[in-house]
C-alpha cells in the first residue's frame, strides 16, 4: 500500500493561497491583525482547497517499548508503558482529559508493548513485536518490520479519514522513546548527539550523560544512512514512531491537517518528510517541547510551532491543545462577517 | 462602592501553593511535564483556594471613542467604533466567533461611543460621555468621570460573578485607543513615548511618527502623576479602559481569574495594579500582542503571557483563545488519575 499512498502525496495548488488571503482580508478586522491565527487559517484553507473545517479531530496515540530502556536512559521502569496504556484505556491520563476537552476521538494502538496487556476493544492491535531491540547494540528492527508498522499506522489513519476525520493528531507513549527520537533527529539533521538529547521525563545529570553516550553509541553501531530515511527508522527508531510515519503519509495523501505533537512525533515527521517532502504543507507543529532537540528538528522541517508552554509529556497533549487554535482559525475563516456585509468602513484616506 | 471593593482585594493564602503543587505531583505524568499548563493550574487553584473550575467564562468588551482620533493617529475613521459595536451585537466580529467557540458569554457595553447607536437589549449602557476629550490638548476626562466608569465596570463584573461567572475576560473597541494605552503605559512604566507606541490597526510610517508625537504631547500637556494612577487614567486614559479597571477590581475582589487581553487591556491592568497591587495574583496575561509597548507593560506587571501569536486585534480575542488553556489546566487538575489510583509505577531507583 505504501507506494500507492506516497504517489497521492502532492503539494496543494498555489492559486489557493491568493484566494484564501483575499477572503481573510474581507473580514471585519484590520488585515493581518489576528497574526498567526490568520496564517493558520490560510494554511488550513489551502490544504483543504476551500473553507477549513475542524469538526471531527482524531488523535492517534501509539504505544511501544524500546530495547534501549535496558541502558538505564529513563527515570521510569519499562512496565510504565503498559500501565500508561491501561490508564489511557480507562480515561485517566492527560491526553484523555485534553482530547475530551478538544472534542477529539482518541485512538490508542499497541505497536509493540513489552509487558502483556489485557485485551480491550478500545485498544487497536498493531503489534510488530515485544518492543524493539536495543539500538545501543544493533538495529531496532528489520526494514520489513518498519514497513509493516508504517503501513499499519497509515491504515488506521485512512480508516479514520474515511469515517470523517478532518484533523489528525499524533501522539505516543513508550519508555525510552526520547532516546530513539534523539538518534533519529541526529541522523536526519546532522546534529551531534549531545545537541539533540534531553532529559526526557526528567532524569538527573548522571543519567543524562549516559543517555547522550547511548545515543552516540546507537549512531556509531548502526550507522543509519540519512539518504535512506527508512533505514534510519529501522535502525534507530521505534515501532510507534514508524506507525506515526504512516499516519503522516495518510493525512498528507488525503489533505487532512496532521498535527505534530512533541519531540517524538517530530522525529516521525522528519522521517516522513525525508521520504516524501510533499508531506510538509500538511504538517502543523502544535508546540515547542522543552526537549532541546525539538527546536532543531522543527527548524529542519521549517515548521514554527504555535504554542510554547514548556511541555514535555508527549501522548499527543500538545496536539490536543492545538486543536482549539486550529478550530479558532477555521471558524474565523468561515464565520466572521465581511466589511461589506457588516457595513463597516475600511481605512480612511491618509 | 470603590473603597469597599478595594478593601476586599487581598493576596491568596500562600499555604494553598504547597497543597496544589502536591496534588499536581500525584497525577499520572512526570512532575512538571505539562510545563506552563501546570503553573496555570497551580495559579488557578491557589486563587480559588481549591480545585479550579472554568465553566462559565464571561468576556467584557467595552467600547468608547477617543477625542485624540482627531489627530489622525488611526488608519480607520471614528465611525468604525459604532459600526463594530453593531457588528458585535449581530455576532459577526472575531470576538463573537472566538467567544462562542470558548463557550464564553460576551457582554458588550457602551462606555461612550461618539456616533449614536441604536438601542439594543444586548448592549449595556454605561455611557460616560460622547467619547473622551483630545488628550493631545488636555485631560481625557474628569477624575469624577474616571471613578464613574471604574464603578460601572466593576458593577457589571460583580453582577456576572453573582450570576456564576468563574472567569472574567477583558476586551475593548475604540478607534485611537492604542494611543491612550501608549500614554498610560509610558506614564506608569516610565518608558519613552517611542518605545510604547506602535502601529495599532496598521498605520504607515508617517502616521506612526505623528502618533508618537501625539503621545509625547499628551504626556507633556497633561503631566499625569504616576503616584496617582487614577490621575493617569483620567488625564490620558479612556472610558472603556476605566471600565476595565473596574472589571479587574471586581474579579480580584471575588477571586475570579481575570484574563488580560492585549495592549489596551494591559494598560487597564497597569492602572489597577498601581492602585491595588494585590490584584496581581488574579491577573492572567493571555497573549503577547504585536504592539511593542505590550511586552514592556507585561514586564512591569511581572506577567508572562501564555500565547504569542502576533495578534493585535483586541476586542478580547486573546482572552477568548486563552480560555481553552485555562480550562485545560483546570481539567488537568481535577480530572486526571493519580499514580496510585491508576496503578502506575513512579520513577525507578537510580
Amino acid at each position: 500500500m505504501l507506494p500507492r499512498l506516497l504517489e497521492r502525496i502532492t503539494t496543494p495548488d498555489a492559486d489557493g493561497v491568493h484566494a484564501a488571503q483575499r477572503h481573510l482580508d474581507t473580514l471585519t478586522k484590520p488585515p493581518g491583525s489576528l497574526g498567526r491565527l490568520e496564517e493558520l487559517a490560510l494554511r488550513l484553507a489551502v490544504l483543504r482547497g476551500g473553507p477549513p473545517r475542524i469538526e471531527h479531530p482524531v488523535i492517534f496515540t501509539f504505544a511501544a517499548d524500546h530495547g534501549v530502556a535496558a541502558e538505564g536512559v529513563s527515570a521510569y521502569p519499562q512496565t510504565v508503558t503498559a500501565q500508561m496504556v491501561e490508564n489511557f484505556l480507562r480515561g485517566g491520563a492527560a491526553i484523555n482529559v485534553l482530547a475530551r476537552q478538544a472534542g477529539a476521538r482518541l485512538a490508542i494502538a499497541d505497536f509493540g508493548v513489552a509487558t502483556p496487556l489485557a485485551r480491550d476493544p478500545a485498544l487497536v492491535d498493531c503489534r510488530i513485536g515485544p518492543g524493539t531491540a536495543n539500538i545501543a547494540e544493533g538495529p531496532a528492527m528489520t526494514r520489513a518490520q518498519a514497513i509493516l508498522a508504517v503501513e499499519a499506522g497509515a491504515r488506521l489513519a485512512e480508516r479514520a479519514i474515511d469515517d470523517g476525520a478532518d484533523l489528525i493528531g499524533t501522539g505516543e507513549m513508550g519508555i525510552a522513546n526520547t532516546t530513539a527520537a534523539s538518534a533519529i533527529t541526529a541522523a536526519l539533521t546532522g546534529a551531534a548527539a549531545d545537541v539533540v538529547t534531553g532529559r526526557g521525563t526528567g532524569i538527573d545529570d548522571a543519567r543524562w550523560q549516559r543517555k547522550i553516550e547511548v545515543v552516540a553509541r546507537a549512531l556509531a553501531v548502526n550507522r543509519p544512512d540519512p539518504r535512506d530515511p527508512l533505514d534510519v527508522l529501522a535502525r534507530v527508531g521505534g515501532f510507534e514512531i514508524a506507525g506515526l510515519v504512516g499516519v503522516i503519509f495518510a493525512g498528507a495523501a488525503h489533505r487532512a491537517p496532521v498535527v505534530i505533537d512533541g519531540f517524538i512525533s517530530t522525529a516521525a515527521a522528519l522521517v516522513a518528510a525525508a521520504i516524501a517532502p510533499a508531506v510538509r504543507p500538511a504538517l502543523f507543529a502544535s508546540h515547542r517541547s522543552a526537549e532541546p532537540g525539538h527546536a532543531r528538528a522543527l527548524a529542519h522541517l521549517a515548521l514554527v510551532p504555535y504554542l510554547d508552554l514548556g511541555m514535555r509529556l508527549g501522548e499527543g497533549t500538545g496536539a490536543a491543545l492545538f486543536i482549539h487554535l486550529a478550530r479558532a482559525a477555521a471558524l474565523i475563516y468561515t464565520d466572521m462577517a465581511t466589511f461589506k456585509s457588516a457595513g463597516v468602513d475600511g481605512p480612511a484616506a491618509p
